[in-house]
């Protein structure tokens, strides 16, 4: 007579070999899942009341969820696990602009502005005129690339999160390169914020005093046939959270430095230079 | 200018420095999750959509756990990791009656009965005659122990699962152990079944092949003053899943023999005799 002998030391085997048997792509990932959450579940020893409170975490996370709200990418995002499947996914070689997570206040419909446009529609911040270039690895202009570009207002808030109090589209705009892969428009210095914790995942984090600021940042989506799409954010290099973003997203190549344009910089005018380097397709880079 | 410098590498560790400046028993939890998380993706390499129709499935989960039914503890139960956290809990000398997971069917306000009752309401199966008795490490009696047992019918339903089709309490029973440590009650010999795949969790696991049977078995929770709960199965010997129970609740002292009362199995009475060996608590098992 065959048992499975399920025993603590071996239990994840017997799971595995299960999936050993199972057609797919999906059992391997599943086995790799189960050998460290068996694992991990080994290490902490919870009792049945820990991991039954575990579950109803889960629980709540899932009935979080919505059509305008995830708390599952927030959890990802949170502890770091959607940094590493970008960073995977997207590594580039020395020099490129690297990847970040997107979030979660993107809009894929705002309008294309020419350049030099102003995106704050309320005019409320400290005004920042913004001028950039995209290139390729050898500094060659990338000209006629569309370049998304959306943040948070002055107060860390942005125009979804915020539809009765700040101008639909406010702070988004859509701009295309010039021949020399240029692009300006004149917006608002952003505020850093916290990652909202009245959810599950937030609340939860917040309880133990885990980190949760994000500090103040633009997001880009540059794309350009030819090139992988660039979806990055550009940091405030003065912001006293920078070694502490809630989301993984900072890097040295990322840190954009906010020069005040008349020398003082107190409510004044700030301007941002930065340079975008992107990088052929990976079916372009193997052929070359 | 200090920058989180976010790598491939190092993100677990990064994640898991914030959660050492946290508070409470949690973090350290949640830090052996990121890294056994963040070692499981970085083997299995999953693309941005794979990350994401992994978290659309997790969202699923959520959203079809409710009171009645919950998918979370499904999933946990059906790739091992609910045995696992029981295992580590109720780890018990040789010669004791180890737990298993006590599954989803279980109610808490099934009649008490006398010794000798019939549990089978509708009288529908194989009759079976069940003989049993709890003793401690030693073999001595277990006198005016609680015994709580439920089962699913010839056909593997539960009344709970067939509020329509079958009396309510059928297949439940609270009995009492006599001065011997025994009890006997009727019943019929219970069938095997799948675990039901009209989920997100059986669904998944049911589209790759993942076994989910259940062998025959009976359920049983014994309580009695001074001892570890018993909350375990005793399985049908002649079941032909056994080596590949769904809940990996099968070990070698679980397993019953069923036999035929006049010599004739087939549509006969059937009986099985069984023995349920109890610990000390564990309080007192460390100051004996």
């Amino acid at each position: 007579m065959t048992t499975t002998s399920f025993t603590e030391a071996d239990s994840a085997t017997l799971v595995i070999e299960r999936l050993a048997q199972c057609v797919g792509p999906l059992p391997a990932f599943l086995a790799a899942l189960v050998r460290h959450v068996h694992q991990a579940v080994r290490e902490t020893r919870p009792t049945q009341a820990d991991w039954r409170r575990a579950i109803e975490f889960l629980t709540e996370v899932g009935h979080a969820s919505d059509d305008k709200r995830q708390e599952w990418v927030l959890l990802s995002d949170l502890l770091g696990v959607s940094a590493l499947v970008e960073e995977i996914n997207t590594r580039r070689p020395k020099g490129a602009t690297p990847n970040t997570v997107r979030g979660p206040f993107y809009r894929a419909d705002a309008p294309r502005l020419a350049s030099g446009a102003d995106i704050s529609l309320d005019g409320i911040g400290e005004p920042l005129v913004v001028s950039a270039r995209v290139t390729d690895l050898d500094g060659q202009p990338v000209a006629g690339a569309r370049v998304e570009t959306w943040q948070a207002n002055a107060q860390g808030f942005y125009e979804n999160q915020q539809p009765d109090l700040q101008p639909e589209f406010n702070l988004r705009g859509v701009f295309t390169t010039d021949a020399g892969g240029g692009f300006s428009y004149r917006t608002v210095r952003p505020g850093g914020y916290a990652v909202p914790c009245d959810g599950p995942v937030g609340g939860m984090l917040h309880a133990i005093g885990y980190p949760l600021r994000r500090p103040a940042h633009l997001h880009f989506i540059i794309t350009a046939p030819g090139f992988e799409t660039i979806s990055t954010h550009v940091y405030d290099g003065q912001d006293p959270h920078l070694a502490e973003d809630a989301l993984f997203g900072v890097k040295q190549e990322l840190v954009g430095s906010f020069r005040p344009d008349d020398g003082t910089a107190k409510g004044g005018r700030w301007s941002l230079d930065f340079t975008f380097v992107m990088v052929r397709a990976r079916k372009e880079r193997k052929s070359a």
